[in-house]
């Protein structure tokens, strides 16, 4: 693999950080790759990922797919899906760009694609999308959701806050609009997007009828398909798996049924008395969603609004549901991920993994949170951090964030960010804990810093660092501090850092430093010490 | 038990939350308890823990133990430990005390006590004390640090830090002042304190040798202890299994020795080349913890500070010997815990209880944290959250709080609020895991409230009433959305718990609602439309 960097490397007192470009050959042409480089006071650097996309001309970003997908189209394929090709032994450039991204081997990602334990979210029609692979062998992802509503919100702030949320490390949005301008709204975050787009089309398909679900059927459902789809959204969360029969299941909840969409379609079953016409007509919606290569999010409109009603009969019945879902979904060679709660304690977290990869055959699970507990509204972002973290180590492939607006309104910018940085915290400490294999270089620079006293270089390596330095500022504002080999906490006497460094001059002094041996050596004598126990006196 | 409430019931439109005192019998006489009541809109209310202490008078607190502890001297006591009447059989007032908070059998609390398997931090000359237990089969508690130093902070300020901190629930506090005044300081901290206080008196006797390890010796250590002993402090953290042996173990560490008392240690024990005198004169130590009933906490000096240094050798080693000294202490029947880490990745996690809970013969384990990532220095309370709430459920009895200021700066009232509500979050999490009997009436008081829009009880059973009150009001600000029947979130024609009601409805107009077994006949009806799969076109 070539390594061309387009940005000389830029070494100041300050360190810096800026997008870059590397070029990653492919069978169709060489693929330029975006990273961000982290420039370091000491000379070192540091490279990771970058989602923020590409600098906008006249209000649109380039089109970075379109020769990709234009050779497709003169082709004459009907199925564009990357499972489509994956399962034909053809590397994609979607495939090769995540590779790169993720350091992985391009056969790898096609394989992961091809047998469904992974996704790339990436609809023929949105030419913008810098591509994400979403799977349980790759890093963790994360969503934010942005979207309008009826009491609530104009297209620039949406367009604002997809931005935002990309900036801080969103790797995909959910436009989740209700309100007015719904179509146009979404255009412009797709014109805007470089990261997948999703959406939950029932919202819009209501709009059309009226916001009477009974009056829904799969004529206007469709037509909001073809539309979005039109438009390039890249995966449409779709509630199939509200069977009939599991919607009185519900009743007895100490919350009922809190999925939007999940609800409307209980409506609909309700005063049909018929099975969901999603689940019914399931695979007029996949000859759709391959024409575009559209993926499926299949929706859990049945997950727990509450702890009390975790890992229920209803929720439970659903996901095997979705695994059906699944399987007649991969017939046709369209991607699938599956979505997951919601409110869990963190003792019955694991079971919904194991359920998911048993019953939907490992497909990506993308779980909301989970939140551990109820009783902390204005902080669901922490409450639901850990339930996050933990199914991620389990091995769930994305995490839709959670804002501390949840239940109680809607986000504005700063919760975004909040959401966002969450979210990525738990999202990194769930690839540390699968042991992905750089994940960790990191935790180690910053590390590394934090003990050199590099102050500007920890706050550089964050993952906000104007917050980490607004807070030093805070005690210490003097730009000596930030060179200063002490901090607030403890006071130039107090540190612990510089104690450390006695221990090891005293170490070194002694030999015990040059040597590895030694070291295995001194663990030896520990364990002796330890063994011979109880000797306090001698 | 007689449950006697000293307030009578004031329902209003308005829910309310004042503390109550319910009076419990013990054998020396009645004892006042408190708690706070929630009482909701609906007529019922919810009892809930309440650490905040009584008004103070005069700047003092009353003295709850003066008549306790009186007949304890009157009849010549020289070893005043809880463990030592627990062992005896007895069961003091703290024991009936802290049963009656937690809701348990005071028999069960004084085995526990006995056993070593829980402490009660209460020092004899801690009258305006009430008590708390820390120990696994209890509530998991929280500790928030406090405590100027040489750059910034004052008196006053400590002390409303102190009662900022038992408002929002910490269940113990840590001083950790190393600047001027630190003995007036922890006198007004102490009191005005309902809570057990906690010290490193370390830091104390290294002030009374100008801040040079290498001065310090076991008498300059004692005298720091007595004087702290006699003011009331309720617990020491001692960096006793610091040893010689161990301390190049942390040589090739990429942040070496993080802990300031166990990095003091270090540096004597390698400026003398002789084991650690807190070590050596250990049992010198626990004669006088006794007099008091000062519990040990005994430091993890060599805890990891960043992932790549988790669970290492010389943290184990310290660990192992950290249970050598458990055993000591429990020979003098002296209050023991063991404080742990710090960094440690989420799979590492669960190694650290379990090496504790077998070396320590089950002490209770007092984590800080642990962070589970280095990448988001000002998010730290939240990298740590994640940590505190897997550990907590795993058994550990307390978990130290960290502010969002950590590694970065002395927390701020907002920061240590920020850090206590945090870390209520993890330990209440922790409780729903453990399956603690009494944790989850929060959560489906709350969730009832959530999902019958009663707005105001929401937030009054939440753990911060305010904040999730101003973000309610930040896009939803007229009185009236405060009983509307849908939120900012969806807006009325979307309102998910609002279709639920239709669900109920349809339930039970078809005869669903009424029988539980018609529930689970439901249930079967499920499995077996799961079983026969496939059926989607029937």
């Amino acid at each position: 693999m070539s390594n061309t960097t387009t940005h000389t490397d830029t070494r100041t007192t300050e360190p810096t950080a800026h997008r870059m470009v590397r070029e990653v050959p492919h069978a169709n042409g060489p693929l330029p790759v975006p990273f961000r480089r982290i420039h370091l006071t000491n000379g070192e650097s540091l490279d990771v990922e970058d989602v923020s996309g590409p600098v906008a001309v006249d209000g649109k970003l380039p089109q970075l797919r379109a020769a990709w997908v234009a050779r497709r189209e003169a082709r004459g394929d009907t199925n564009h899906s990357q499972m489509h090709y994956a399962r034909q032994g053809i590397i994609t450039e979607e495939m090769t760009f995540v590779a790169a991204r993720e350091g992985m081997d391009p056969e790898f990602v096609r394989n992961e694609i091809a047998i469904g334990r992974a996704i790339i979210p990436a609809n023929k029609r949105h030419l913008e999308l810098e591509p994400t692979i979403i799977g349980r062998a790759f890093k963790v992802k994360i969503n934010a959701n942005i979207g309008n509503s009826a009491v609530s919100s104009s297209i620039d702030a949406e367009v604002e806050k997809l931005r935002w949320a990309t900036k801080w490390g969103a790797d995909t949005v959910m436009d989740l609009s209700t309100g007015k301008d719904i179509h146009l709204t979404r255009e412009h975050i797709l014109r805007n997007s470089p990261v997948p787009i999703g959406t939950v089309p029932i919202y819009q398909a209501l709009e059309k009828v009226k916001g009477r679900p009974e009056l829904l059927d799969i004529k206007v459902f469709m037509d909001t398909l073809v539309e979005q789809a039109e438009q390039g959204v890249d995966y449409f969360t779709i509630h199939a798996g509200v069977r009939l029969a599991y919607v009185p299941l519900t009743a007895k909840r100490v919350t009922g049924i809190v999925s939007r969409g999940g609800s409307i379609m209980a409506k609909w079953c309700l005063a049909h008395h018929k099975e969901n016409f999603l689940y019914t007509h399931f695979e007029e919606i996949c000859e759709l969603m391959k024409r575009y290569d559209v993926s499926f999010s299949l929706g859990d409109g049945l997950r727990p609004g509450c702890i009390a009603d975790a890992n229920d009969a209803a929720q439970f019945g659903e996901l095997r549901t979705l695994g059906e879902l699944t399987d007649l979904a991969w017939k046709h060679d369209v991607q699938v991920m599956i979505e997951g709660p919601g409110h869990v304690p963190m003792h019955k977290i694991k079971e919904n993994m194991d359920e998911q990869l048993k019953w939907c055959k490992e497909a990506p699970f993308y779980t909301l949170g989970p939140l551990t507990t109820d009783i902390a509204p204005g902080y669901d972002h922490i409450t639901s951090a850990i339930g996050a973290a933990m199914i991620g180590w389990y091995g769930t492939a994305m995490l839709c964030y959670v804002t501390p607006k949840e239940h109680l309104g809607l986000p504005d910018a700063k919760d975004v960010k909040t959401g966002v940085v969450t979210y990525k915290i738990a999202a990194h400490a769930a690839d540390l804990a699968k042991g992905h294999p750089r994940a960790q270089e990191r935790d180690d620079a910053l590390s590394k810093a934090r003990f050199e006293f590099r102050w500007k270089d920890q706050f550089a390596l964050s993952l906000d660092p104007e917050t980490a330095q607004a807070f030093h500022d805070e005690t210490l504002p003097a730009e000596g501090a930030k060179t200063a080999h002490f901090c607030s906490m403890c006071g130039p006497q107090f540190c612990s850092m510089k104690i450390t460094e006695d221990v090891r001059a005293f170490a070194k002094q002694k030999g015990l430093d040059a040597q590895a041996a030694l070291q295995a050596g001194m663990q030896e004598k520990t364990a002796e010490f330890v063994q011979t126990g109880g000797e306090l006196y001698r």
